[in-house]
Parts: C-alpha cells; structure tokens; sequence
C-alpha cells in the first residue's frame, strides 16, 4: 500500500465513525431522511465531495450528487453510491460504507492521476430506510424516473409533516421532483456497494460478494379457522385445532423453503385466539415472508406452500384464508456489470461468490433507469439494523479497491 | 310415565330455568360462590328442598345440606350434589343439573314411597368454578377435610373482599370450618350427575356416560430460544428459528396425545417475539395442559413429550425450558359405584358408555372422603361454560331416574 492509498483507507474508517456522529437522538444513531442529522451529515459529506474534486449539488430529491467531468461528455455516465439515512438505534456502515467507499474509490483513482472518459457521479441518497414515512426510496426513484410523486409528497410522518413539506424545508425541490429524472441513454450503469446483512461471506470467510440479483418478496396474512373446546373434555381424535393445523403449516412453510436453493420463507408473527392454556385454539392468525432471486421461483414456491397447507387445513378440518400484503418483484443484477465486479475481485486473489441480497436498496429502484449490480462487504455475524454493525477495514479497503477497478474499467 | 313421575320431570327442567334467574348481572347468567345471587338462589332451593322432605341447614362453608333420615341411623350416607356457583357468563346446566336431578331424583323415590335404609343427603355447593377468589372447592375440601382452611379464608376477590369475611356475611361460619369435615366411617359414597362438556356421548347418540375417572392435569410453560435475524438475509439453511422450531414440538406434542388413548395433550398459548413479519423468530413461549384418567399414563405421555421436543430442539440448534406450573392428581371413580351405575343404565336399555372427566369437579374432592362416581349428561356440541349451554329434557330425566335406581341399590 502507497502512502496516499493508505492514508484514502484510514480515513474511509474515520469518516465512517465520523458521519455516525450525526444523529437526532443523544447517544444512538437515528438518521431519518431531511432530519437535521440528515442535513449536517449532508454538509459534511459535501465538503469531503467537493475536496475530491467533484462538483457537488443537492437534488430536488434530496440527494447529494457529486460529478466528475468525463474526458468524453456525450459518454454515458457511470453511477456510484448508496444511502445516508438510517434505521432508530442504526449501525454506522449500512448505507453510509457504500456512499464512501465509492468516495474512497474516487479518491484512489485520482491519487493515480487517472482521468474518466465518461461523466461519474456519486449519489448519497437520503431515502432508504422509510422510517419517517410510509413511502421510500424517494431519491433513486426520483432519479430513474418511477417515483409516484403526488403520493410520496403527501405522505405524512409522526407528527403530521407532509415529505414534500420537508423537502422544501431540507433544501430540495418538491415542485421540481419530476425534473430529477435521469436519460436512460445517458446512463451506463449503476454500482452500489453496501454490507451484507446477513451471515453467508462470514461463514464462507470471503470479504466480497457479488450480488446477483434483489430478491422479489411476497408477504402474507395466513388465518387458520377451526373449532375452540375445552382442554380437558374434547379427546384430542375429533378436534380442530387451529394451532395444531397452523403448526404443521409452519413446518411445511420451511420444508419447502429449505428445498429450493436462494429462496427464503419466513413466519414472523402469529397469534393465537382464544389463547388460554385451557382452550383449544379456535383461531391462529401468522405472517409468510417469502423471498426470491426469480420472480418464477417465488412463484413455484408459493405453488408448493398453497397445495401443502391446503392438505394440512382439509386433513385437520380447519379453513384456511391466505391473503397477500405485499409484492415486489426481483430486481436482477445486470450480468456485464456483475462479470466486471466479479474479475476484480479475482484479481484481487478473492473467489467471487454470487449470492442473492434478501434486501432491499436503491439499486432496486436504479434497475428502472439503467443496468446495475452491487458488491457485497462481509459484516460479523450478519448483524444489521443494530450498534453492534461491525466490519473490517480490511474488507473496506479491498471493495474500494474493486470498485475502483470497475470504474476504470467502466468509465474508462 | 306416570303423571308424578311427568310432573316430577317438568318440574326439573323449570327449576333449571327458573335458577338461571339468580344472576348477579342483567342479561346473562353470573352467580359466583357467596354473591347475591348465589342467596337468592340458596333460597329458592332450600325451600324445593324442604318440599321434598329433606330436613335442610346452610353449612358453615356454604353448602346448602338437606338430609333424608335412614332407617338405619348407623349406615353409611350416601351422598349426592353437585354446585349452585356458574361461571360469568354461564350456561344453566353446570352444577344446577346435578343438584336438581338429584332433588328430583329424590323426589321420584318419594313419590314411589321408597325410604332410605342409610341417611341420604343432598349438597349443593357453592364454589366450583373458582372465578371470585383465586382459590376453590371450598364447599367439597372442607366436607372432605381436606381444606387448607387459612389460605381459603384469606383468599381475596378483586375488591379486596376476604372469602372469609364474605362466609360470615353469606351466612357460612369461618370459625366453624374445620367442623363441617364428614367422619370417612360415616359415609358410603357420592354420586355426582353433570352435563359432559364435551362432545364424546353426542358423537355415539348416547343419552348417558358413566365416569371413569376425573383426568389428573399437569400445566406446563414451555420457551425455545433460536436466534432473530433477517427474514431476507439470513439463509434457511443456517436459522435457528425459534418457532419453525416450536411448530415442530407441537406437532409432535399433538402426534405423542393422538397415540395415547384417554390423554389429552393441548397447547393453547403461544407468544412469538420479537414478532414482526420480516424478522425471524427469537423466541417463541407456549403453554402445554396434559391430563390423563391415570397419573403414570400421564407420566409416560409426558416423557415421551420431553424426549420429542429435546431431539427437535437439538435438530433446529435452539435452547428449550419446560417449567411445571400446575399439577393435580388424578381422581379415580369407584369401581362398584360405577357398576351400581352402569347396571342401572343398562337396566334402561342404554348402552354404558365409560368415559373419563377431562374437566375438575367437586367429587374430586370428595374422593379424598369416600368413594365417589358420576353420571354424565349429553350436551349439545360439547358447549359448556358459555350460554349456549344446552340438554335435553328426555336425558335429563334417564339421568334423574338412573341416579334414583342407584339410590336405591346404595341407601336400601
């Protein structure tokens, strides 16, 4: 490592414990989106921006975007970043890590004195985590143009402010959000680095992974009907027991997600009624989350589970109504870009593991404008949405280095 | 049927509706141990009871007693009854049938000119269901002299009234309590009629059933601990959820209950957390109540539980704790009471169907002073406890003449 490539790593690190200073809450870090914590981080991260030669300007939509002039401007630009806000009580690198390792890549290219052909621009989006409203991804929406403006503007949080209000307030442009639209045409791709958040390099003891695609996701609410008695009196033969159907659905619920490689199924919630312990549960209400790289997949999979608990609910006697909640589909990866993040990282000496993210980002929303793929930093124990967020600096530096090679590869 | 005999029987379904007046609150039928209610209705039944020839006196637990002199002052009494206390709520068939087809019972003896050998009595106690202080069977432990009598008399209701104080205002005697205790020589048995509450003698179209046992119960509070995670991120393969983990125990607990024949097995509650639809499970708590007409059965049963769910628990790599949170003894029926019933019931060309009492009753308490059985009454769908409570009267009155031709063969 050259000295200046080893000054860009440490302070990737110190920036990074730097911006989670800035916070709405005294002594954990809360970063919702055009909260005055979101604003002093932006100011900062603007300076830094700006002090790596790019020119820098806040969106109407709220983000942070910084350009670096291509040799040839009629180039289709490359796009780097990632988000600034954070969940209550967040870790310091989701989001934040990939806004400035990109920075960090930026830093590392231009210390080698190496000039774009095509435009690039990092983008430090303000909209990830949809904490404060009941809407998100306002600026990568905004941004690819797929953004339902009158919907997201009138959003309300807590405390009764409408988004479009805030934004105003913020610095953005609520009147302008249509304009933020990028050209399709203009656009070559976008890369998005972020952490894992879940378990899989950690245990394969790889820091990198190349993402293959955003998984598509369903949700549902499952209501098991049977017959409520008493404990004691109604032998366990002639029962309908909502509780006990239910059970065996669960069970069937992760038999046919552990068959199907990349899928996840998930029961988060249930309840019981009447629930006593002396009451044969007449009614068991649960949640399905069910998660796929393939739209296809998710759909077979939904197939499975449907035929497996309908036998369940007939050979118990109960009734069973599942209703859908919400549906998004599969955002995959461009397999170009994902190709080009893939060779740097075997140049590096790493195995280029694919695997899926089973959540979302703005990458998912940038898919809409142009191709996109992600590289995934391995976190301990797949710890996220949480302090204990912790990664290796090591780990930092080498996506850096990568992303750095995709971008001379790219843009250059 | 002779025209006493119809009148006898018309009498006892109108005495049943006529009690379901006597209710501490309008519109539906409440009559907790030592309320208004429970006085008012002591009074209507303490003069039916006199009418009957019975010489009557409220005893100092607040069992309304009326006896039948016997020929024999020296032989043992038979006793009968049941209880006059519902739960909030109620039905007007729990308890009331027992003490009134017993009335009638008596009555039809009478009317016949039969005279007792033995002394025969009558108890209508007053406190089974055990709604208005968190104790119970006061009436039938302290007959049976096995009432811990300080716990009892301190027991407090929601408004801090003391069972004791309450006693003395109901006409009861707290200082007297440990005299109302029967000498076990003095006493040849007691026969107990009740509506089934459940659903076993309406599935095989049977008017009648002869009580094997009341069930011993065992109540247990289960808690597996997996580890939380991101429905997303978080790979099938590598959870430990804790209520894919749960689902498999209560399957296995249903399957373990299914291939015993007699125990129930039933899990009634159950709290996941942290419960949200994206985030896997943690934790998941369920309660477990076990009963079985013989304690080793109910022993076996809940070993065979145990090793089940350790293997499960194991195999999802989860943490389980079972605590115990209630235990009672089961009580045996009488084997030659049963038979006096039985032959009587087949004397009336009914097939005598032997079952066991997966609910508590009084004469649980009074096995502990002498040999008890129970005759039970079908009710509609198994309901109890609820005021869709129902009977009918045709079964009502083969249980009023079956428990007569018992009175005969025990107390002549």
């Amino acid at each position: 490592m050259t000295t200046a490539e080893g000054k860009i790593a440490e302070r990737l690190m110190e920036r990074l414990d730097a911006l989670a200073a800035h916070s709405d809450e005294p002594g954990l870090l809360s970063r919702p989106f055009l909260s005055s914590a979101h604003a002093t981080a932006a100011g900062v991260l603007r300076e830094w921006m700006a002090g790596a030669g790019l020119i820098v300007r806040l969106d109407a939509a709220g983000t942070l975007q910084g350009w670096l002039a291509g040799a040839d401007p009629d180039a289709p630009a490359l796009l780097l970043g990632s988000h600034v806000d954070t969940v209550r009580d967040a870790g310091r690198y989701d989001g934040t890590l990939g806004v400035l390792a990109a920075l960090a890549a930026i830093e590392l290219l231009r210390a080698e004195e190496w000039s774009p052909r095509a435009p690039v621009a990092l983008l430090a989006f303000g909209d990830e985590e949809g904490v404060r409203w009941p809407v998100t991804l306002t600026g990568s929406r905004a941004l690819a143009g797929i953004l339902d403006i009158p919907t997201q503007l009138s959003a309300r949080d807590a405390d009764g402010i409408a988004l479009g209000d805030a934004l105003d307030a913020f610095g953005g442009d609520a009147a302008g959000l249509a304009a933020v639209a990028l050209d399709r045409s203009r656009v070559r791709g976008f890369l998005e680095v972020h952490i894992e958040q879940g378990p899989v390099l950690e245990r394969e003891a790889l820091p990198l992974g190349i993402v293959t695609a955003i998984n598509g996701a369903s949700r549902f609410r499952l209501e098991v009907m049977g017959r409520a008695g008493h404990a004691g009196t109604v032998p366990m033969a002639g029962r309908s027991d909502a509780l006990a159907a239910a059970a065996e659905m669960i069970v069937a619920i992760r038999r046919e997600g552990l068959a199907r490689p990349g899928i996840t199924a998930t029961v988060g919630r249930m309840e019981i009624h009447p629930g006593a312990v002396n009451v044969i549960p007449g009614r068991a209400a649960f949640t399905l989350d069910l998660r796929a790289p393939e739209d296809a997949a998710r759909a077979d999979a939904l197939s499975a589970i449907e035929e497996a608990l309908s036998s369940i609910a007939d050979e118990h006697g109960v009734s069973l109504e599942i209703v859908r909640t919400h549906d998004s589909p599969a955002a995959p990866c461009d397999p170009v870009l994902q190709d080009v993040l893939a060779e740097a990282v075997e140049a590096f000496g790493v195995r280029p593991r694919r695997l899926p993210s089973g959540a979302g980002h703005d990458a998912m929303a940038m898919a809409a404008l142009c191709p996109m793929a992600m590289l995934f930093v391995r976190c301990r124990g797949g710890i996220s949405h949480n302090p204990a967020e912790s990664i290796e600096a090591e780990d930092a530096w080498l996506a850096v280095r990568v992303l750095a090679e995709a971008i001379r590869r790219l843009a250059g």
